[in-house]
Formats: C-alpha cells, sequence, structure tokens
C-alpha cells in the first residue's frame, strides 16, 4: 500500500471520527432542549466516538493501520510497531481530516436556526477543556492527569489486542468500544480528547477559549500514548 | 443462489430494517410521553435501526449480499463490486419490502387508542424531512449535504469491511453498527435517511409533507453512495 | 453430548434469560421513581434480554444449541433443524428454567420495603398482556400480530445466521441483538414475549391478570416460530 | 508468559475495571445532577463495567487469562481450569490494582469543587452495600442471594465461552458483556460487586460504612464462583 493511499485513509478516518464523534454531541446529545430524554445524552456520545473507530477500523485497518490519532501513532512508535518516517506524514492527515471534518459540522450545525456556539461555554462546539471549560469543572491537574492515564490505557488496549497472540479480526472491536468506555468515564472532566486531532479540529471553530486550552490537548494524551506503547511494549516483548 | 431467492432476501430484509427501525421509533421513541425517560430516544432508534441491518446481514449476506437499501445497491455497483443487471430488480425488492413494513407497522400502531399521524409534524410515522419536517429544524441545504456525506461514509465503510483483506465475517458488525453511528449523528437533521426504501415506506402513510419531501431521499442517498463507492472504489483497488 | 446435560444447559440458559431480562426490568427499569433518567429503562431491558442470549449461547450453544425458548424449539424443529424426539423435553426444561428464576427474582425484590405486585398494572412483575395489560394499551390483535411477527423474523435470523454458509462463531451475536431489536420495537406492545417459557416464568407470580392472557404468549410465539422456521428453510434450501 | 507478566497484567487490569466501571459511576452517572438526562445513568456505568472486561480480555488475556477479579479466579481453580499455586499472588495483583484505581479516580474527582463523599449514603463513591447502603434499600438477604447467583452464572458464562468447543476469540465480547448484564440487573440491589477487588479498591475511600459491609462482598462472590466454576465443571466435562 503506498503511503498516499495510507495518508487518504488516516484522513477519511479521522473526518469520520471527529464528524461522528463531536456531531453527535454537537447535534443530537442535547436534543429537544435541557432536560429532555430523547437527546443521546454523554452514553449517547461515548457510543457514537467508540463506533467511529470500530467501523473506521475494519473500513481503513487493512490500508492504514487505523490510527486516526496523533496521539495513537506516536503510541505505536514507541511501542515498536509504526516506522518514525511515518509519524509526521500520518499526524498532519489526521489534523487536515479533523478540521475537515470541523468545518463540514460547522456547515450542517448552521442550518439550523437556533445555532450558535457560546466560545466562553464548556464544551462548545464539542471542544474539549479544563477549568472553566470542562463541563463538569474539574482543574487542570484534574485534567491533565484523566487524558494521561485513559490515553496510557487506550494504547495498552490497542497494542495488546494487536498482538500476534490476540484473537485476530476482533481489534477493531476492542479498540472502538475501549474509546467508548474512555468516553463515558471522562466527557465530565474534559469533554474527552485523548486525540490531539480531534481536538484541532473543533477547536478552531469554537474559538479563543478552546484554542487556548488546546496545548494541554496535544501534550497530555501524547505523553500518555508513549507511556502506554512503551508500557505494552515491554509487558508483550517476551510472548513466544 | 438464484435471482429469485436475492430478491425474497432483499425484500425481507428491507421489512426487518423498516420495521425495526421506524417500529422502534414509532412504537418505543417517546414512551410514556413527554419528558418520561423510559422511552428509548433517539439512542434506542439508532441502536434498532443498525441491528436490523446487522441481524439481517448475518442472517442474509450470504444469499443477497444484505444491501437492504437502494443506495447501497447503486454504490456497490460504483464501486465495482455488483452487476448493473441486478441493480433495478434489486431496488424494486427493497422499495416493496420497505413498503410491505410501513403497512405492518400502520396495523400495529393503530392498535392503540391514542395512536395519530400528524401529516404536518416533523418526522410523522417516522418519516424524513428538512425544513419544518426536520427533527431540528435544519435547511434544505443542511440536509441535502447530511444525507449524501453520511451514505458516502456508509458506503466507505461496507466496501472497506467486505474487502477480500478485512478480516472475514466482521462485516455485518462493521456496517450495522456505522449505521447506528449515523443515527447517532442525523436524526436531528432529516430524522435520518440513507436509504430511499426506508423512507419511501413510511412516507406512503406519513402524509402529503413526507411524500412532497421524499425527492431528496432519493436524491441525496443515491448520489452519496455513488460518490463512497468510486472513493473505496479507488482507494481499495491497488491492494495486494 | 447426553439429552440430559442438553436439558440441564436449556433449564439454565432460560433462568438466565427470566432472571436477567425480567430481573432488570422489574429491578433497574424504573430505578429511582418516575421521570427519573437514573433507570435503565426500556433500552436497558432490551440490551438485557438480549444479553442473556448472546452470552448464554457461547456458554451452553455447544451443548444444547441454545434456544432457551419454546418458539425457538418449534422454529428449528418446522425448520428442519431440530429432531421431534427432543422437542417436548426442551420445552419442559425451558419452563421449568423459567419458573425457578421468576421464583428467585421475586425472591429479591421482596428484599426492597417499596415493593408489591400489582396484577392489575400492566407489565406487573415483568409480565406480558394486551388490551389493558399492554404497556401502550396495544390491543389483542395488535398484540397477536406483534409476536407473530417478531417471532417468524427472530426464527429466520437464528436460521440464517447459524446456516453452514453464514461465517462460524458470529450466530450468538446476531441471534441475541436480534432479541434486543425486538425488544426495542415491541415493550409497548405487549411487554416483548416471543418466548413462552419466559412469559410463564412470570405470569404464575404476576397474578391472575397475566395468567388469563397467557394463552396468546404460548400461540402467537409458536406460531411466528413456525412460519419463520418453514420460509427460511425454504430460503436457504438450494444455497450449494 | 512469567508470573510477574501475569500479574502485572491482572494488576492492570483490575485498575482498569475499577477506574472505568467505578469512574464511570463517580464522574458520570448522575452528570449535571438530579434529574438531568445528559449523565449516564445505571445503562452507562453497566456498560462501562462490561467494557473494561471485554476490553481487558482482548489487551491481556493472552498474557493472564483476564480475570482481574478474585471471585474468578476462585471459580475457575474450583472448575480445574487454573493452578492452585497462582491462586494467592493472582487474589494479591488484583486487589492491588483495584486500591489503586480507587485512588487515581479520587485525584480525579477531587478536581471538581462539587465533589464529596457521604460515607452514609448508599453507593457513596461507587461502593458496595446493602441495608441503607442499598441503593434501592434491598435486604442483606436479597444482597447476598444476588451476588452468589450472578457471580455463579458469571463463571458459568466465562468457563462455557472460553471451552475447547465454543468459538475462538469471542469469549471476551461474551464475558464483559455478561458483566454488563450483571449490572443492568443489580446496581439497585448491592450497585453490583460479583468481584471482591473492586468492592475493596473503592471501600477503602469510601468511608466506615463501605468498609463495615465489605465482608459480604468477598463471601457472596466468592462462594458463587466456586459453585458457577464446579456446576459448569460437571456440565462441560463429557464433551468430545
Amino acid at each position: 500500500m503506498s503511503l498516499a493511499k495510507k495518508l487518504v485513509a488516516e484522513l477519511l478516518g479521522t473526518f469520520w471520527l471527529v464528524l461522528g464523534g463531536c456531531g453527535s454531541a454537537v447535534l443530537a446529545a442535547n436534543f429537544g432542549g435541557d432536560g429532555n430524554p430523547l437527546g443521546i445524552g454523554l452514553l449517547g456520545v461515548s457510543l457514537a466516538f467508540g463506533l467511529t473507530v470500530l467501523t473506521g477500523a475494519y473500513a481503513f485497518g487493512h490500508i492504514s493501520g487505523a490510527h486516526f490519532n496523533p496521539a495513537v501513532s506516536f503510541g505505536l512508535w514507541a511501542g515498536g510497531r509504526f516506522p518514525a518516517r511515518e509519524l509526521i506524514p500520518y499526524v498532519i492527515a489526521q489534523v487536515i481530516g479533523g478540521i475537515a471534518a470541523g468545518f463540514i459540522l460547522l456547515q450542517i450545525a448552521k442550518g439550523s436556526s437556533g445555532f450558535a456556539i457560546d466560545p466562553g461555554a464548556a464544551g462548545a462546539f464539542a471542544s474539549n477543556g479544563y477549568d472553566a471549560l470542562s463541563p463538569g469543572g474539574y482543574s487542570v491537574a484534574a485534567a491533565f492527569l484523566t487524558e494521561v492515564v485513559l490515553t496510557a490505557f487506550f494504547l495498552v488496549v490497542i497494542m495488546g489486542a494487536t498482538h500476534k497472540r490476540a484473537p485476530a479480526g476482533f481489534a477493531p472491536i476492542a479498540i472502538g468500544l475501549a474509546l467508548t468506555l474512555i468516553h463515558l468515564i471522562s466527557i465530565p472532566v474534559t469533554n474527552t480528547s485523548v486525540n490531539p486531532a480531534r481536538s484541532t479540529g473543533v477547536a478552531l471553530f469554537a474559538g479563543s477559549g478552546a484554542l487556548g486550552q488546546l496545548w494541554l490537548f496535544w501534550l497530555a494524551p501524547i505523553l500518555g500514548g508513549l507511556i502506554g506503547g512503551m508500557a505494552y511494549g515491554w509487558l508483550g516483548r517476551d510472548e513466544r
């Protein structure tokens, strides 16, 4: 498979992740207004994020490996599963895909007359944040810890489920549903990133607040990814 | 497998899709009345649509390929996976199955004394719509864009998950849950079609409003299906 | 595998189905009282029923075939997949398992001081019903139609997903999630049976109302099962 | 695989189980406050617990067997699937992992200014309890019965889904979703343990109430695990 096709697959897959995950949050989480149980809520958004990866990994996994996430690419590199020379191209493709999805989502959302982005509100346009921009008002320290720990475990699941001794073919289910699980835990804390491309894709449109906090959603997930990739690299190494 | 049996499978599978997806919306989404959290809401309807395809694809996939959707048949043809000579028969079987499901669903729904269809209401009898008939009041442009993009990605997932290099047997999970994901995003926009047979099956019973907007739910999904089928046809071609 | 062990597996599996499905309905569906979104609602109950079969089929499928349901046993017999001589023993084991689960569930439920069964209320102790005992007030005709059609499709999915040309190993997922789907559609109509053993297991404890309507939840599911089994028997027959 | 790596895998897996399951309960179940349907509710928590095991089993199953639970280790020993000499080391690793997760979860939760633990409240910090500490006010007898029966069936599913005649590779799905099912039934009764390490991991931080009732959540799950392990050991033995 040529690098060009891999990059197209990463771009499309990250587009799908941001359109589906952030799209469900922006369009459907609170459908009908505050207190209306028809909306899909945090559970539906968690499921949507996971299903973008589950479905994208079956569609694109045999082309690009289906990272869709700079933290995953960094983590797989740290774990010895991904070559350094493809790292930067992958990350660029992912970020472009994320931004393109944010742009398309904005066009759809603007089709409803009631739509508006409040850049000072937590979770505006599905953006990630801490302190005043955390959905549940969590501190920057709690946000950082959460993103590091969850991204580290995300990488552990990714490395473990794609290990040569793991049952073949099931990895997209394990990895996609791991992302669902991560959202079930942490949407209240940071609106859940564990993915710098996802954070960037909507922060550009969410306004100054989200942009000012974007550093954390690059630093913490990549740090977590490196830790998780190295940890599993050690744990899974001597299996014979 | 004879063409006749394939067409029966497509008819039954599309019947199942419309009965299950639209049936859950009509009968159970808002159970107990406005504001009652016992109802399954948009999340439950999204799950139901996806599970009709997941289960139908395991049941009928080895007979007909389990399209259950004219946009899928067109898209697979555009991607080189489906012969042109079976296209029209498949579409006819799908539409008949969808209408039959709409008819049976109506008989069930009428068994409750409180049942009524308001043809001017968005989502009446699970119909698709835009502008005044969009559940969230989305414009025709937003509706068109949404249906094209989501159907295109639906076809990408279908083509990718059934590619010869994808793990065998998992495609119904990926494809069914892709339809769940699509609904999690877009029920507020158009009540989610991505399937002209599904739209037609209930529009006939939903009244003049839905029928007048039915053109979009043939045009946009088929256009999206063609785009997605061709895009993946290129992306997946040189894999060896 | 001896018939005795098969019958123990059917008894345990049906126990699990009724304990899990009806247990989630009785104990957790409306947790916190009317209007409290903490409860699992119809969506959670639908998922629970499906997961009893999904998990039970992986646990017991290689022992007994994992019917857990007289309508399934009848349908598989009609479809040529199950020997007539085991039909009555299977049904008896299923009914015993269902009643045992109803009894244990009652002991658990009575451990909460607020617990009471109102035999005149729709869905009392997770019982099935029509007319005044239908959760959504559906007529006996709508209830009968619903149970026949959904059980018929349940058998079609079961026969199709276990067909020799279907991918191996996935049938418990397809069949379990088909039961989830069926509940997502029809809890408002009949509280969803499609399984005489499930209906009997709780009707004995729910009081005179449910017992008086139990005939429908034997007749309609078994009729539907026979139709579905025969239909797929024809559809899947000439595959080579 | 060395015992040391197995123990690290059990520690990490149990950490993941408690962080994910209890974390979703503490941080997200009731998001937005009482009556707000945005929170994930008991359904979301049930899903989270199950997904920790589903994902952890794909990641660590080929290393340690993925017990993550003393009752599972005891049950597998009783069923002849796990050597006695590894039993105590496994249990110790699991308890350490559970406590570490409770500690990290506390650090995250404290990052929100509104966070507080009321040691006299049912389900405080996701702890398990009966009588006054049961979420639905269930008696100690109901709690004991529930934990024994559900853990026994959990072991039956585990033993059955990993049986040599069960389809390979699917066990993590069956086992993880069995844990989801168990939570769908029993959160109102005991907040659902079926796992002494999970109960211990949060009881240490939840206060005196939960600690005083911790005995039941060691005794009942292990008893249930032994029963389930032995029962399936008999049921699955003569398969050829």
